[in-house]
């Protein structure tokens, strides 16, 4: 399919639920992918199933501290050269690219690729949501290595990064992008078509954009937002959602940590919902707690909403006095393996709970 | 000319007095040359003016906190994985390689690779001296760049580097080697037989084993080696040398901070020499203060030897108690011209006071 604008505006909006609060903030991915088609580029999303097995594709993204983003925008093209040197390096042209994550800017920036390029973008990710680190793709839960892999800052200054392990890729690439300034571009995980197929979770670009459609279209229709998504969902393979809390924010810490954005959000409950809810956050919303007592944890997506709009929030937009509705919703059975929640499942982030899914909770 | 067994230990003790107390422990780095010349490997020191002027030479080295290798040793391989990666990324082998700086381990390190990938290691470097930050270097000084360069460590996982100017590629390989464990090798400034011609300073491998034979020599003929090398510098373009201080170590402040060795240490005068010498140190020692009179100051050399044997003492090997002897030495020309004094003079490290040459000081 060829996307339009409204796709687009539908497409970040569901970006920013699917990224349960992190990937970066998916308004400036938005103005990117924009002015790409402004520029008369076109931006073809095509099916995972239509890709040919030996092909060579190449995920984009940004890596980075989504609270930097916002200070530090891009200069637009730094992914592009971040694909670019990794086929020269491998001496092989890409046939397409994709995203590493829905969620945030991380499912707009390889759509700017793409354009740019006049490469097709898969409809497909490798983490079905947003994680904060890159070995915690299903690309590398199921085998595939994540380096080669570049990266690139504004000045189109580079590092090409070699490793034994996607720990250790994550490790480095953190470092330079720190020396970077917090905020950098990269290409990862080059694989075949065969792999992809095998590894990534399919057709999530498109779902962002009926989950969009679907917010939007409940307000156009005066509906409840939040009822639509919920009886939307067992339609797709994230089966299940329901709303774990509403209230107002009374409180907000935030720090860049170590190339994070690290924190916790406080939520005081407003009419049915009683007590406290405290939200731990490393770029996403990773565990959810009442009163002590689990409501919802990664990698089971933790939405935040602002309660009004029905408008899913990042992280590092979250302010004191908001009026918000947090859901919980269950992904998809390839992220809840064994081999899957070992590499982002609780332990993968220090939490000492033993992971249950949120229709179990 | 061929290196012998005799040479290497006079070139390791001849490093460690150009190394100004930095460069990383040559032990380690004699070490290594003696084990590739057991494995059947020769050392083969090739004048600068022997190499066509268009061929490529590669400078290998070891980046990182000297303070950290003495704990972390090498596998051995690493600057040779850095200069193949190189090699292959610039489509074009080396004729050649040499040393980056003269000090401590990073003048042995060249040999090693020069011994294990059969190539001329040149009698050049581009530091005269010991620096701890990769833009010190009179290629970049002269107008090389330093990328592409490849750092490696001892899983011989690799990052390759371009940059725009010569400062981030220390900023990044810095960040880099810190996330490799502190200690890293590197292989940088590819150049043209010409620029190495231009740019560095030659004969400073064959003048470190010169420096090593004239303070064993004078142990053997039970001379006084330090005026033996001060009678002998005049002979080199490091052209003056006089004692600054001789005492007994009385406090010693070191950390590893930044992926450098920083401190800071203090030696209380014995006999004709009164008060307390200060000497800051970052990797290398960097300016010498006897009751906030400066005695001698970067770029020149402040070299620490042990009193009794004339031994020189890199930074990392400094202790309570220990006799000490300092130098200061002045340094070739090249290396105080204003473009030079710009990247790596006083005003570089951070020191207020303006460039004072030991002669006149």
């Amino acid at each position: 399919m060829r996307l339009s604008k409204k796709n687009l505006s539908d497409l970040s909006r569901g970006a920013a639920f699917l990224g349960t609060g992190g990937g970066g903030d998916p308004y400036i991915g938005r103005l990117m992918v924009e002015q790409a088609i402004k520029n008369g580029h076109e931006v073809e999303i095509i099916d995972p199933t239509e890709i040919p097995d030996d092909c060579l594709v190449i995920p984009t993204a940004m890596m980075g501290a989504p609270t930097v983003l916002i200070e530090k925008i891009p200069k637009g093209d730094e992914a592009c050269v971040s694909l670019k040197k990794l086929e020269n390096f491998l001496g092989k042209k890409a046939f397409a690219t994709m995203p590493i994550e829905i969620g945030g800017i991380n499912s707009t920036i390889p759509l700017v690729v793409g354009a740019s390029l006049n490469l097709p973008v898969i409809d497909a990710d490798g983490m079905g949501r947003a994680f904060p680190e890159l070995q915690m793709e299903t690309f590398g839960v199921y085998g595939v290595s994540g380096t080669p892999m570049v990266i690139t800052n504004e000045r189109g200054e580079t590092a090409l990064i070699e490793t034994k392990n996607n720990e250790m890729m994550e490790w480095l690439a953190r470092g330079v992008t720190i020396r970077m300034g917090g905020a950098s571009y990269i290409a990862e995980y080059p694989m075949t078509g065969a792999e992809v197929k095998r590894t990534s979770i399919p057709n999530t670009l498109t779902l962002a954009i009926k989950l969009g459609e679907c917010i939007r279209e409940a307000r156009e229709n005066h509906l409840n937002p939040f009822q639509e998504i919920i009886n939307f969902l067992p339609k797709t393979p994230y089966s299940f959602g329901k709303i774990i809390f509403r209230g107002k924010i009374i409180d907000i810490f935030r720090e860049t940590q170590s190339g994070f954005a690290k924190g916790k959000a406080k939520i005081e409950g407003i009419g049915e919902w009683k007590n406290i809810m405290e939200i731990e956050i490393q770029n996403e919303n990773l565990i959810a707690k009442v009163n002590g007592k689990i409501k919802a944890m990664v990698p089971d997506l933790i939405c935040i909403f602002e309660t009004e709009t029905a408008e899913p929030l990042t992280t590092e937009t979250l302010r004191y006095g908001q009026r918000v509705t947090v859901m919980g919703v269950s992904v998809p059975k390839i992220m809840k393996t064994k081999e899957a929640l070992e590499v982002f499942g609780p332990q993968a982030f220090g939490i000492k709970e033993e992971f249950i899914s949120i229709e179990d909770l």
